[in-house]
């Protein structure tokens, strides 16, 4: 057992933050939170407590769309809109990842960037070649960060050196799941069921990867209706369904497992309605929408439906891998929304986008993203000193961390428990 | 002379970047820039050169609209539209400012981390008291800094512990103005003419202040049309005026002198004309904008009706003090103005917004924000190598500075020439 003591803020729920000061987190040796005190817990010996001191202990992040290979585009090429942006900058970068010698520099930096900044749990895009994304994954599990991996499948719409076949992916995924299986660090690593998006995918493929999905249980995760041009391709690639989730669903990627669907800025009507009876996630990107010009998605409508909403980074059309920024622009162009529907819609708070960034998203990861008993404890310590040098309460103080706050801030990290030191390879 | 060496980067005219790889600069004693060159000019003595090596060379940033004293609130108190934002969070902390102890504890702060920012020029407002003003300029003036200094002016419709009275602006300002005059690092800082908008100042002010501009041919800044319920205010209490710029107009404020109109979110028609006519400059103040749920300023449209657009941070409704980010947001809101119009609206480009943030801006302090002969050695050296780890050209490593850089970055920071060090108070 280890008891921490630190200025503890998580967002149990959306509407409040939960705020202790220099209360006290006490951890099993296992990673799970026993329990969060106001007080030193009787019988607790001093020695136990690690004292963070004034020191903001805070939830550790977890970014639900990212793709690993974009990488290096990250803060370039933002002056298109998604699919000329696709083929002109992404799949020339993607198609490097032939090489593993290539990949591994760099998912090296990606993975080291994310923990970083503080991003402990990722559902992560890795590209269509199998060794380089099991690279990937091993990456993860040496940096003991929490991540679901996707191979992905694509085989139409993309350039000849960007394709894969069914049978390849079918195996791929075959591998990388028995790979990780043994030696994905007790279930932190596994794979996610990655088709790009249905442009991209047959109907021969994407039913391969709905019967994989059916006959595994493991996660999908892919792109849905970011753009009008994307939209109306697909209603052109795939005339009988009645719309774009619709695409996914006949196929069996639509919540029949836990799926994650990045963008949905167009998202209503029926589409809404399958989301919300499937239970599908919708992953809120506003870095890259904003972009990109996709955008905005009706996050506070997805929320009054009760449909589960989390954040995701996107880079590299979204330009940062900080949480920090999916947290400002989330809010931000909640403001827009807000201002152009003349104050109809109400835009998203301090707590909620914490807990969007949090508990919201590691909920995909187990019970993770919130200091509650029974939560593994992913956590972040962060030293605003330079930032407090005034009277601030500690909700200015974490309200300040998350405008202005950076990787600098970041003093220690923990995934389930562990405490995790910068990875070196 | 001095001769400086390095990636030389900036942008003379809004559609085209000037790139110079290891070009010179070739710097007066006066701080002028004699000339810009490719190799190494003829006659120059190695030893005068100043060798930056693989660094970027780019203009510093001029910031043309900037609360001074909301520098408390920076990142915080983000949840309410501009009116009751005013009341609830900035007139309070402005108020303490009364006390010129206040004042310059806070001010030492704000122009430091202006300095670390990069931004070596800008137009600020400060309060409604005269002495505090006058230490804020003083700080600009030890740091080396350029600045237009606001003392501000309001006499309605705010607290009582935050009204002055005409004779009291009038007098501060001469005051300003005289002190200025003589102790103002010649000429580099200014005062200016600052009624904070029409609500907060009676027609009696206005006429004064415009009065005052006429007499002394100081420039003018203040408020435009940033939000709804704030035109529709204007409108009730100056009936006589056909929009909101025209109030300003009727006293004398609007381009009489040179002008800064900030956000000017909803302006058009008539005000648009007149502002042209009358060579008003337009502040874009993107992040605060989005903050306050005020709108998006219709910038594409002002740059082809040949409007003056300059940018501005406008900490803190803006929640962050450097101009990259006001860069990053004024092109992403230009491209949810272009989703939203369904791509008839083009969206703003990197060498616009660099443009915006250097020369655009400059403008209004002579010849400041470019590297062309004749004018104002204000530079930044930016070392980007842990952005530069990968075969990035001098275009994309500026970008990449633009979109993922902060002030880590900036190593050395020259204003007139001269190199400014840290300001220690």
């Amino acid at each position: 057992m280890k008891i921490y003591r630190a200025n503890i803020i998580y967002a149990p729920t959306p509407d409040k933050l939960e705020i202790i000061p220099h209360g006290y987190i006490a951890v099993r040796s296992s990673g799970i939170i026993q329990g969060i005190y106001k007080e030193k817990p009787e019988q607790t010996d001093w020695r136990q407590v690690v004292d963070f001191g004034d020191k903001l202990l805070i939830p550790a992040f977890n970014d639900l769309h990212v793709h690993a290979p974009q990488y290096r585009n990250m803060g370039l090429a933002l002056d298109l809109e998604l699919l000329p942006w696709l083929n002109t900058y992404t799949f020339p970068e993607e198609a490097k990842y032939a090489n593993p010698e290539y990949a591994q520099k760099m998912y090296r930096r990606f993975v080291h960037e994310l923990w970083m900044q503080g991003t402990m749990r990722s559902a992560v895009f890795g590209t269509m070649h199998s060794e380089s994304t099991r690279i990937l994954a091993d990456l993860f599990v040496q940096a003991g960060m929490g991540s679901y991996v996707g191979l992905v499948g694509m085989n139409r719409n993309s350039p000849d050196n960007l394709q894969n076949t069914t049978e390849y992916v079918l195996e791929g995924l075959e591998m990388l799941r028995n790979h990780l299986d043994k030696h994905g660090n007790n279930g932190l690593v596994k794979p996610i069921i990655t088709p790009r998006f249905i442009p991209s995918c047959t109907p021969e493929m994407l039913k391969a990867l709905g019967d994989y999905a059916a006959k595994t249980g493991l996660p999908v995760q892919s792109h849905l209706s970011e753009n009008r041009s994307e939209i109306a391709w697909v209603a052109e690639l795939e005339p009988e369904s009645t719309c774009y989730g619709d695409a996914y669903n006949r196929y069996g990627l639509f919540g029949q497992t836990p799926t994650l669907m990045a963008h949905c800025c167009y998202t209503d009507g029926e589409e809404l309605e399958l989301m919300k009876r499937n239970g599908v996630y919708v992953v809120h990107c506003p870095m890259s929408n904003s972009n990109l010009s996709s955008g905005i998605a009706p996050i506070r409508k997805f929320l009054e439906q009760g449909i589960k909403v989390t954040l995701g980074t996107d880079i590299s059309a979204g330009h940062n891998l900080s949480m920090l920024r999916a947290m400002q622009y989330a809010i931000q162009v909640s403001k827009l929304r807000y201002a152009e529907s003349r104050g109809a819609t109400r835009f998203l708070s301090l707590s909620e986008v914490l807990y969007l960034a949090t508990k919201a998203g590691g909920e995909f990861f187990g019970k993770v993203g919130s200091f509650e008993q029974g939560y593994e404890f992913d956590a972040l310590v962060i030293d605003d000193t330079y930032l407090n040098a005034f009277d601030y309460t500690l909700e200015q103080r974490l309200e300040r961390y998350i405008y202005l706050g950076d990787d600098r801030d970041i003093k220690r990290r923990f995934c389930r428990g562990v405490e995790l030191t910068e990875p070196v390879w």
